[in-house]
């Protein structure tokens, strides 16, 4: 398959794992320039998205130096949702450069960008069941082992900004910001 | 019961069914003029709204068009879901010609009406498990018979528009938009 | 010009006067069907905009009751402003069912329509400086004739719900819900 | 006229001056209870609403101490505006206690209420010119006298908070939050 | 603990009960003036947030007089949620007069306060299992026991405005302002 | 002056001029690192905003290129305004990696990360009456020389979008998306 020169790859990386790594070095094996979106970007500080879109910034460009990714080649932009999905392309369109094909396996990303006459290309999984956010932050909420699941130099940032902490917190919460 | 001239029904018509024109029906027996409202307008692309806005406007009108009632005795109109409840009554007051009675079966907008000094009537349901939006969803995503639920245009309009392959897939993603 | 079924026509209709009633029927010499956006749903009680949609609704069935045209043949929707206009072409598209042609002279609109792809087609005007909404709240303030700019069903509407005076109370109103 | 237990007086409050304690004085005299509503409450650090509803708050709290009026008369209720005011009344109900009369000679407020079916009473000016919150304003970027135009503890207060360093470097930025 | 002038208490109060009036008094030994901030102010008419802002505003205020609580010590102040939680803090702040310390056991609300800096103290529970909003809710819904659980000014109010009637209702209705 | 890591620049760049070129050397003899924040992110199609985010980035790229300046060095974020002033500080700050000074000479971004606390330092201007993005927009307008105030690769690129026609076309329409 032939592709253009940039490409689109959107996460929610809470946190950016070793699987997030393997799905942006295959997007590089398919188009030189990749933009990076930080999907749900107004969400933090709940169980499913415990990360700020500056602390998840933050460990993306961590991850791809530890990787030896150059700087030069990809731009990462916050993307909220949309209340109203059949927006939500038209919306990313509006906030990013032009781009030519998206990677995505998520089942509503890939058929809205279709329906929108993109083309969208599947990534192989690298173990979905063990590389997944889901499953890493279960983990560090019932304290087995999570560290081997991240680029080492993001582990290590999660611990700087008391990340693990944060999670154990949040899971105790299940009606965020209310006390009743 | 006396009526005046105008009435509102509100559904979220995901998809419009035969339950919904009986209730439609129901509303002329009882007045001579009807808006239809469109809830949760703002809502498509999930598994409990599937349609947009627009798809299921053209789905009611094809419906009430093989029933053979006149587009001159009814009018559709979206309406938006409101973030605070107690102000939704006053919205659709602002957004509607006026009418003088609510047909409704639903808790809240029946309480909600109620609490704002509206006449609200409740509707004879049509087999309520058989002929709910719920089940005909359902019924498509286990490869059941639903087309019998349906008007008979509403059905091909929903395959026109690969209505039923997109219900499939938004039930492989729970986490909508995001890819973790 | 050759054209589709159905053509849109947006306007917020702050009265719905003779020069709107004039692009309607221009509209039907192109096309057996339109929509009808009411524009900037969200706004009433401004200056600019001092009618609510609902009110503006009904202004719509009244004029082209009058003029004779079957409401069979047309379908009024709200289209609230959207505050990122990129996005703007992409809602309307999701609230209403689908169109080949854009009647507008208003330059945003003519632009976004067209930078999404679409057919847009010019109105010829009816003596726009005399028939334009800003000229008719214009002449109700300073108390000048404006009747005859507007359908007789429109201008009677307009006193049966007070609308002069409203016009008048908010013209001495230049901050909006605001004593200082 | 007679009245019942509560009223309610909204404003903006940019900065409270003696006009508005005039108000407040003239609304006890017809109700023993007041909500003070601090209008336009998300608004803050722009020329027109400088200061944010916790300084308003206080600055509410600190006129009516000084002019002894006991707490326990009085409620202060942030009320921010609503984008459609035809909702807005609403809105403002479902955030305060009951109350059966409104005191404002704000034009759009008084009608607002009014069309919603409250009893809404003029508030007899203290001298309109002089005691105007963008009165106050211009002579603080004017560099002319103000001081007396307040309570002293409001004046106090300002200047505890740099509020007059704030009103001057706002007259400098004509647009908000944005290099160009 | 030595502490400043002013604390902030924030619940949703739905309803306000005992447990919530404990708290209230635990605030009052360790500052002289407290905030009570309504949280979720924008909800309600839902299961988990049945009263309106206005009716938990009543509630606090008749629980305080009954409890001989001096209106001059504390103020009521309505905080909606924020869909960013990280700017949930600095709203607050914006919203209230200034306070030195937080009674909270939320985690959330915790965790949010302490990361902006906040002296955060946590409150000793009163039967923590009985004296809660959800356990009330549900005893109402299943016709058991709850009025002592509640001040008796709160029960009768909840009274007085059908609100076992509403809390009922609401109960029946799983997809808020939606028939299918 | 000693500088930590990184700093940040936000601007409209409607369009990026060398002005605003300037601003990023300077702040590069500052810092190793900048963000360069695209403000009033959410807005297009306006007069005084007409290149939507994606339009930006592309611009701030492309002379930032030309200008040999390492992509390696830099960051670009949008930045969406905020109808609440006081939280925006904190809402750059979650959406944006850790930095510790501000370059701004806009009054009001000055005013609110100083309030909050951070280190804030002005920018030299450039021949600010010349290099002003206003200046520019005027001139393409009234049809004079404007392309040596831009970096020659944002000229051409304004060129391929048909960005000259865009903002003319938009000179033509006071009111946004509203025929009257």
């Amino acid at each position: 398959m032939k592709h253009g020169n940039c490409g689109i790859y959107i996460g929610r990386f809470q946190p950016f794992h070793l699987g997030h790594l393997h799905a942006v070095k295959y997007g590089f094996s398919k188009v030189p320039e990749l933009i990076i979106g930080i999907g749900s970007a107004q969400y933090s500080h709940t169980l499913e998205n415990p990360f700020t879109t500056g602390e998840r910034f933050t460990m993306i460009k961590l991850a791809l130096d530890e990787a030896g990714i150059s700087r030069s080649s990809y731009f990462i932009i916050p993307i909220p949702d949309a209340e109203i999905h059949k927006i939500w392309v038209s919306y990313v369109v509006s906030q990013t450069p032009s781009f030519d094909v998206v990677f995505s396996n998520e089942p509503l990303t890939v058929r809205l960008f279709k329906e929108a006459g993109f083309n969208v290309e599947r990534i192989p999984f690298l173990d979905r069941e063990k590389y997944s956010a889901t499953e890493i932050r279960k983990r560090i909420i019932e304290n087995k082992d999570w560290i081997l699941l991240l680029p080492k130099s993001v582990a290590k940032f999660m611990e700087d900004i008391k990340g693990l902490e944060r999670i154990i917190e949040l899971a105790q919460s299940d009606k965020p910001r209310a006390s009743s």
